[in-house]
């Protein structure tokens, strides 16, 4: 029995679930956001049968029930660095009696965005590790050196517990060459790993394991093509339990329209416009990642929500809507195709999992291979669910995803 | 009864063909290269039983039987321009006997590449057309403006013939918002036309009406994919006849791997490469437009035919191939998911009329949907055939395209 901290460090957050393993259970989640200001903030959610060690002074903190059941601790204070909130998080842990000592913290492990071509599984950090995470910055100059920092503040303060990085693209590694290479000139592969990797790769292999599961079909048997849909939104098609291919590329902003992400863009058409409104290769990124997807054409709202709430009067609220549950489609049909035989279909992720219009549209759109909804079933959220009926050739599944969960189960194997 | 010229001017060469319309008969057809240099060359293919007008000097060219039982005139020259060049056309014309007077060819058809949301359907050119096309060329640099030089040269010398534009991106106009518009922010759009527009739409026109007609279907409640492919290669979903969605983008270097073009490419991984290479906006431009696609994969050649000589030896064109494969299929996917109900596969150009592996791989991968190949019909080249069994979901057709008598019969119906 051990405790597992599963780590996602921003550039100016760290998210963070601490998981009693092998048993699987959540002991406390939670998230600082604002490090490196005065104003940073703490969140702590955990079990209502947890006492404090000592009392929490009301300049140390509040504690509140949630609607759940559960009690929550909130803080704001300046916080420097990561090693500082990373210091702070374990000294209020042992302070509201989650844990008793630091030592029961067995194992950390940290969500690392890119992998490369180096990372096909989550591994051991050495130091070797930490300088390849540190070079592949390259491929994801936000992402990377952020985790780094959280490996490294990790290892500071919990010398003992064994530190673990789980990649979002190791389980892309398994496409092959003709789905990860573009057709472009081979030398830029060679040269600067020009190539498909995708990403959410953690998600897509939980919710891959967990419906062959649920399905009672051998993973290495297992066809599926899976929606994780949230504000980043990749589409994966599963072959034999591997992924086959993905909808996301070289970096995240390929694929279907996202939140503030263009997803897919004709390049010559991105020259035309970088040109004409004279900004640079780096500010014609930014719009197509920060401003474009549903933000862009909606110009109201990157949220899914707000457009459902306004669609029937906006005609931009409609468009962006029907813009993205036409892109998603487009991925449903064209995995179909290349993988030929379907046993699934997972939606997961914020909209995968709780918009039922978008799911229905994807499922009704795979008619024409058998597929059948149950609109019953399908009214629901957040729970598993199965979406299809029984005669459907195809099973749509609901999953809610569990990257926290995947991130301890590989520590843990790798202990 | 009269005669039509359909026209296709590039900037250093002019195609043409002659039809007697209304009877659809081709009288001659031919192609005058390297224009604007000293060597350039004419060729006039035409019927075996027509009779020079005069006898035709060895300086002045040279005659001779082709393989297939018809006359081939040669001739090498220095052309200046496109007015010397249609001026010599025509005088070969009269003089090799295949028009007796100018004033037989009633209607000229030209080939216009972008007609961007102007036009929606093929007209008569007048000044305010030819104005609109010379504004067009920001949308095609290369084409728009040698195809109004081949208009106002042929205005010129049979100013009594009716003049008439027919464009590549007009069958694409009833595409759908949702289809057309990218996930970008939706100023870009009202700015500067920022959309999708498509190609081959004479091509994709001409195989639709057709399709439609083997199959006894009417046009308008008619549903197919077609497949364009050649050097240039595009794939359009067709609905109740009408141009749905297709591959290509803003301009034809999006969609499927094509001989030299990448198709869709993560356009950060574009920003990455480019940075890296230290290329302009322009040189990364021509690498995705002539060094990429198959010939960027193989790294040995762009035609298809090469590759397939080789692949059994050669890892890089067997790659390239299954790329090729590969995309195509992805749009396979993609549009049947689209239309939801699919009447027709159509294959059409150099590749969809001759080369039977890729019809078959993706025949073969719509078998989910019902599609069944017949591997003894699909053995055929460039000529009409069915290439499905009788209990096939969906009818595979091969349709040898005809954009020269579609620009024709534009041109009396114009009359």
């Amino acid at each position: 029995m051990s405790k597992v901290m599963a780590v996602n460090a921003g550039s100016s957050s760290l998210k963070f679930q601490l998981l009693e393993m092998p048993e699987e259970t959540v002991l406390m989640q939670g998230i600082i956001e604002r490090i490196g200001q005065d104003n940073a903030e703490i969140t702590i959610k955990y079990g209502k049968d947890i006492e404090p060690k000592r009392l929490i002074g009301a300049e140390e903190g509040h504690i509140s029930l949630t609607k759940n059941g559960g009690q929550k601790f909130e803080h704001e204070m300046a916080i420097k660095n990561h090693d500082q909130a990373i210091d702070v998080l374990l000294q209020k842990l042992t302070d509201l009696g989650i844990v008793k000592d630091f030592s029961e913290i067995t194992g950390v492990g940290h969500r690392v965005v890119a992998g490369g071509e180096w990372f096909n599984h989550s591994v051991v950090v050495t130091e070797e590790v930490l300088a390849k995470i540190d070079r592949l910055a390259d491929y994801a100059p936000l992402h990377n050196p952020a985790n780094a920092m959280g490996i490294r503040a990790f290892q500071k303060l919990l010398p003992d517990a064994l530190s673990v990085a789980v990649f979002d693209t190791s389980f892309h590694q398994t496409m092959p060459e003709k789905n990860y290479l573009y057709s472009i000139p081979y030398e830029y592969y060679a040269r600067y790993g020009a190539r498909k990797y995708g990403a959410h790769g953690t998600s897509h292999r939980y919710v891959t394991e967990r419906a062959a599961e649920m399905l009672n079909i051998p993973l290495e048997q297992f066809n599926a093509i899976s929606f994780h849909l949230g504000a980043g939104a990749s589409i994966t098609a599963i072959k034999n339990g591997k992924s086959y291919d993905t909808s996301m590329g070289f970096t995240p902003l390929a694929g279907v329209t996202m939140a503030t992400r263009s997803g897919d863009v004709d390049p010559s058409l991105v020259y035309y416009i970088q040109e004409r409104e004279g900004l640079s290769n780096e500010e014609m990124l930014s719009v197509l990642n920060k401003k474009s997807g549903l933000l862009g054409i909606s110009t109201i709202s990157s949220d899914m929500r707000d457009l459902e709430d306004v669609q029937d009067t906006n005609t931009h609220a409609k468009l962006a809507l029907d813009m993205f549950y036409d892109r998603v489609i487009r991925y449903a049909g064209q995995y179909f195709a290349e993988l030929g035989r379907v046993d699934a279909v997972i939606f997961t992720a914020g909209i995968g999992e709780n918009d039922a219009v978008t799911r229905a549209k994807v499922l009704e759109s795979l008619a024409f291979a058998g597929v059948k909804l149950d609109a019953e079933a399908n009214n629901v959220r957040g729970k598993e669910t199965i979406l299809t009926t029984q005669d459907s050739s195809v099973a749509g599944l609901l999953i809610p995803t569990n990257e926290e969960l995947m991130i301890a189960r590989d520590v843990e194997a790798l202990r």
